[in-house]
């Protein structure tokens, strides 16, 4: 028999890692649900029709589908002609497919369920999403997205809420240095517009996003290769020079932008949500201004955000913005929404590098009992008792040889051992070790509960 | 454009449904952990191989696979005959599928993994899984599972641990009348082997595990349809009368099974367990002992687990048993397991026919700022003043009519408005709103948060 494997980049997840994952999706919940976004779910399935062209050519491409059942797949098989696309055949043998995202799952569920939904609709969902994407570092076939967003308001006061979120969940989670970047998409429509190019919107925005990887000649080369008109380049060139606080950039922007109805509206909502966090302050998070930023989506419409861990070789970890026009394509016009990610594996990488998780967590075991095969019904009620005092407790299930029992408990990582022998139970005085110091000490049960707690 | 929707038997939750599944899933999770039992997730997705065979054959035709992508579905198409099986051009064009349950999952984690656990290997795991069954009431193509299991040990005291997790999970959630029901399924084999059919056990067990339902007369009709000889029925039929306390009845059942070794070693494993949860007590839950009970799954070798909800008209809640050898399929023997498992689909439908969800819950937002329009920086800083506090708090994004921010209020079931108004943030005095009981009064800021912590 071979060794049973599991599809390749697909994971595994032991209890260490879980626990450590756990702490940071519990983190990140409790911040959404203290900011009142509540939680959804959405099938893991969903129709392949719905999912079919919202990601591109290269993303249809990468939608796990679901093979039909039944007779549906034997009329399936038979209408397969020679030379048919792939795209076809998928289509003809597959009705379903696994989400790629949690963005598209949602304005589908928006649309379908607008009328039991109250608005401003602010959700958060955390939960799988496949892509058949070549395996590589830090690059999963199946992996979590954790997303908050709010549909059916376009108050800017949710872009100040979603940046103070990324600064709570990320200084709660330990990150001491960490930027948040912002930008506004209609500053790039302005910047578009001012070089008379707003049909190449796209391009020009594709190449000043790689300003930080391949640096200002870099992004000059590639606007010339998209034929950008070298007299549009003179009048981007600037913007690779703008610097110092944020006020004076935003004030130098706005010159030259002057032109441009869209810019300036842009650098007016940027401006509002700087004022506002200025005001309310940040905990660790430092609020940039990056009018490179542009994060390739294609379909932020306002606000643009984007998160990095400062000194670690990592890319961003949370991303968001605003979209005027998500629930459209479902047929539900006119619903502006705003929305932030955060990545759960690169958080998770993060914190590990920087060793940032807790020693212990409560959703481990705290104490195992050391059996010495003695007065079986009195531990069963040591561990009964401790147990009802909300101590995460084991007791080894047999008078085995210490040393087997103490490996346990190391191996599992459980930072306390009782010893439940004769003489501790008749006298009601145990011996409790901390395994992380070595320290032993006589208590009672009381007293070592009180301590536990 | 139609109307977009979901794959028949999936289902979307939205936040009150996802609020009440959440506490039952919390309920559940602070138990598992507080007896030791530590997360793991396993992929979704897994190789088609590691689930075919396991399930029997129209479990095999309920798997859902995933069609492969590329050249090598390109090369499975070429490779379908006229005439091939379903079951073989399924696993012509694909290599993946979604998990059935978490028990074979787990079996082929067990094996894989077995150098970095430690045993017994305590673990719990709550993800969905997939059958492509006909979708009817309170029977899903998508549902989630919560099972707890031990792997690696024989003792039975995780037996009396099991069933003391049903007990506290259930008290936990509010029911009140709710009975777990425990057979040993030697003791089925001790009845086949005292009749002389001992190779008809399984036949006689999924006759006698529908007493319930068919009551004595069908029973022994189906026995008879089996041929199982009238002899041997009669041999059977004093189990339908065995009743009185547990001890009666196991000393009973230990005269009927005076000449079955296996048998009696049922009843010694069934005693201990009793005779255990008699010394350590039950919160809420009946303990009976069910000779009928079989739970037609032909895998367990010792204990069997069944809890039902008593005045509910809904099939068995929980579920579990023994079983000796779950990963000798993936190839490595003698790792004894037990297990048991939530269904929290059926535990939702109990606690909403009784009406035992809290009304309110730390998962929801407690409290609206209502927007009066005036002074937003004072009121950004009252808002994050809430938060700081652990209060999960909302401000109303605009200064609109009161009426649309009521409704806002009460579609979300937010318990606790506070009006904004200019005097109030002026005075430092507000008016807090119970929307429950529709009571009014006036507070500084600091009683506010001290009411709602």
């Amino acid at each position: 028999m071979s060794k049973p494997s599991i599809p390749k980049g697909t994971r595994d997840f032991l209890p260490k890692v879980m626990v450590k994952r756990n702490y940071i999706f519990n983190t990140i919940k409790q911040a959404f649900v203290k900011y009142g976004f509540l939680p959804i779910e959405t099938p893991c399935m969903e129709n392949l029709s719905t999912l079919t062209g919202k990601y591109g050519e290269e993303g249809d491409r990468l939608i796990f589908k679901v093979l039909d059942r039944g007779d549906k797949l034997m009329r399936g098989l038979d209408q397969i002609d020679e030379g048919m696309s792939q795209g076809k055949i998928e289509h003809t043998l597959c009705k379903e497919a696994l989400r790629y995202d949690l963005t598209v799952p949602f304005a589908r569920f928006v649309v379908q369920h607008q009328n039991e939904l109250s608005f401003p609709f602010k959700r958060y969902q955390i939960q799988p999403v496949w892509r058949a994407d070549r395996p590589a570092k830090a690059r999963y076939r199946e992996f979590y997205q954790c997303d908050a967003d709010v549909v059916g308001s376009d108050s800017l006061l949710f872009e100040v809420e979603l940046i103070q979120l990324f600064d709570e969940v990320l200084s709660n989670l330990g990150l001491n240095d960490f930027s948040i970047k912002v930008n506004n998409r209609k500053i790039l429509s302005g910047i578009a517009e001012i070089t008379g190019l707003s049909d190449k919107i796209v391009d020009i925005t594709v190449a000043i996003d790689k300003l930080d990887k391949i640096g200002e000649e870099g992004v000059i080369k590639e606007l010339e290769r998209k034929e950008i008109p070298q007299e549009a380049i003179e009048k981007i060139k600037p913007l690779f020079k703008i610097g110092g606080n944020t006020k004076d950039v935003i004030n130098e922007m706005r010159q030259l932008l002057a032109d441009s109805e869209i810019g300036l509206k842009g650098i007016d909502e940027l401006a509002y949500v700087f004022e506002k966090i200025e005001v309310l302050g940040l905990e660790k998070a430092k609020l940039e201004f990056d009018v490179t930023l542009a994060r390739g989506l294609n379909y932020y419409t306002g606000a643009i955000f984007e998160v990095k861990a400062n000194n670690v070789s990592i890319g961003s970890i949370c991303g968001g913005g605003r979209y005027d026009d998500l629930t459209g394509i479902f047929g539900l016009k006119d619903l502006s929404g705003v929305g932030i990610s955060f990545g759960a594996d690169r958080i998770y990488d993060v914190m590990e590098e920087l060793n940032l998780f807790p020693e212990t967590s409560d959703e481990s075991t705290q104490l195992l009992l050391i059996n010495f095969g003695v007065k079986e019904n009195e531990c069963l009620k040591i561990l009964q008792r401790l147990r009802e005092d909300g101590i995460n407790t084991e007791l080894y299930p047999e008078g085995t040889k210490l040393k087997k029992q103490m490996k346990y408990a190391d191996s599992k990582g459980i930072p306390f051992v009782l010893f439940l022998g004769e003489e501790e139970l008749e006298s009601g005085m145990f011996q409790i070790k901390n395994l992380q110091t070595g320290d032993q000490k006589q208590a009672s049960l009381k007293d070592i509960i009180a301590d536990l707690s």
